[in-house]
């Protein structure tokens, strides 16, 4: 049988698949990433990859990586990634994991758009943008079939979209940035230390407090800016919207689809769709499998 | 010899270029457009086109058009333009031109940057974002040496990104619009109804009027953050600023620069070049002479 092993290394767990390039999982596993301020985390991704070799009983024909960071032209290794994972930065996976094939490295929220793609609430599309909402609000784009990378592989970070000219920056000097209007990294100035995630503050509105209910309301306005610009920028027919946040639901998508029916420029009575994102945490993974079985033609 | 000719439908004139595979200017001309709100304009493209034939006494090889409004995606025509040039959606210009060749169409802001890409600022250059900036504001994207139309051929609505999400709708229903931020079109009610132009306004500013100045450098401020969230999501490498408002030179890109030192995400040091424009009123002409002599590989 030929096989794709996907890993997607996170900041927590390494997400790993064996897949058909069929699309069928034959062997999956989950690792935890161990310190990511300290090296020796690199180890854990060579131990997600055996553990599926072994369940498998054979070597992969192809093998894809999906990390945090920008990845380099050449696909052979994370080219920027400040401050977590001491080590990634210019690591070579195809060497490190002793690998006589090609071994492409894409950055996250690009793999999990091609696994969206691939596999989940995109499938077919080849106009399409993905927003994960977590901590921080990353995204991708795919255009006329192929994933946005841009020149230094920075396209589709969404997250660091200006909502406020004269607002605070936020890590990447983005004043007043989407990021920091819905992440989870703001809740709590947002909510003036009231709480601590997104998933308390929905709660909370949920069981009809105001003053939550406002927030959260303000916090899904901003997205639904920021995506009415994206569609006015890119042109999708689908937006997939992933990430922890998205597991609010209805309490998410249903006042994100009013705010949209304000904001978006619909020509023709034309709207791009708004879905949630169907793979979960398996998407990187899904997609640095799909990238693996398609290098080196450009995505 | 052969030769394309390039036409640029505008509100105002239509932009009339004769011009060689290589680049070379054979002949020019502008045509009034005549009334805009009235049939019978696109009669006024015919002349351009009679006109410059008369002048190369020969037929071109190639002809394309670009106008203001969605082209279809075949690009037989403007399928999506309300309002204004009555007759142009949906009208062939194949057909009413009676050529016998392909007759590609394309967005105004697209055909400006695909000649900026081909003869002036952005000579080279495979990743490119252009935006002009006049009574709105347009703009384009060039992604890996192709022009980024998206699923309706919306892409590149720069003018259209939000910058306030509880602020006013702009014409496209975008709240706190960049387009309403610098245009033209809210120069008025942006200075209690002081100036009547941004040229008025920033030679106010020059002359010393610091309200006119305050007024100004807000407004290049929130360029500034538009042009940031775009340089995240689109990552070029090169920034082409055009328009009316770009004649304003030094006024405008050393405050614009100044922002961007402050706003844009600058990952190992590395950062987009800014530059004006080069072609002027004629970038529009020079792109739809380029898209038809590369018609139908898609650009």
């Amino acid at each position: 049988m030929n096989y794709a092993l996907g890993l997607d290394l996170g900041g927590t767990n390494i997400k790993a698949l064996a897949v058909t390039a069929g699309g069928r999982v034959a062997a999956q596993t989950v690792v935890p990433t161990g310190d990511t301020g300290q090296r020796g985390w690199h180890q854990n991704v060579r131990r997600a990859k055996d553990e599926l070799e072994r369940v498998v009983k054979q070597e992969p024909t192809w093998i894809g990586l999906a990390a945090p960071g920008l990845a380099a032209a050449d696909q052979a290794s994370i080219a920027f990634m400040p401050g977590r994972l001491p080590g990634l930065e210019g690591l070579v996976w195809k060497k490190f994991l002793k690998v006589t094939h090609p071994l492409p490295v894409l950055n996250d929220a690009h793999a999990a758009l091609l696994g969206e793609v691939w596999r989940g609430a995109a499938r077919g599309s080849q106009n399409a943008i993905l927003l994960t909402l977590g901590t921080g609000v990353g995204g991708a784009a795919l255009v006329d079939g192929h994933l946005l990378r841009g020149q230094i592989g920075r396209a589709g970070h969404f997250g660091h979209t200006s909502l406020d000219p004269a607002g605070p920056p936020d890590i990447a000097r983005t004043p007043g940035s989407l990021e920091d209007a819905i992440g989870d990294c703001t809740v709590s100035p947002r909510t003036n230390g009231r709480f601590s995630s997104t998933k308390r503050l929905v709660a909370a509105s949920i069981a009809g407090d105001s003053d939550a209910r406002q927030v959260w309301l303000k916090s899904v306005q901003a997205l639904a800016a920021g995506i009415a610009s994206l569609i006015n920028v890119l042109d999708p027919e689908v937006v997939v919207i992933g990430g922890g946040i998205a597991q609010a639901g209805g309490s998410l998508f249903r006042p994100l689809k009013e705010y949209l029916s304000d904001f978006e420029w619909r020509p023709g009575g034309q709207k791009a769709r708004v879905v949630p994102a169907k793979l979960g945490d398996r998407a990187g993974a899904f997609g640095a499998a799909w990238n693996a079985i398609h290098f080196p033609k450009p995505t």
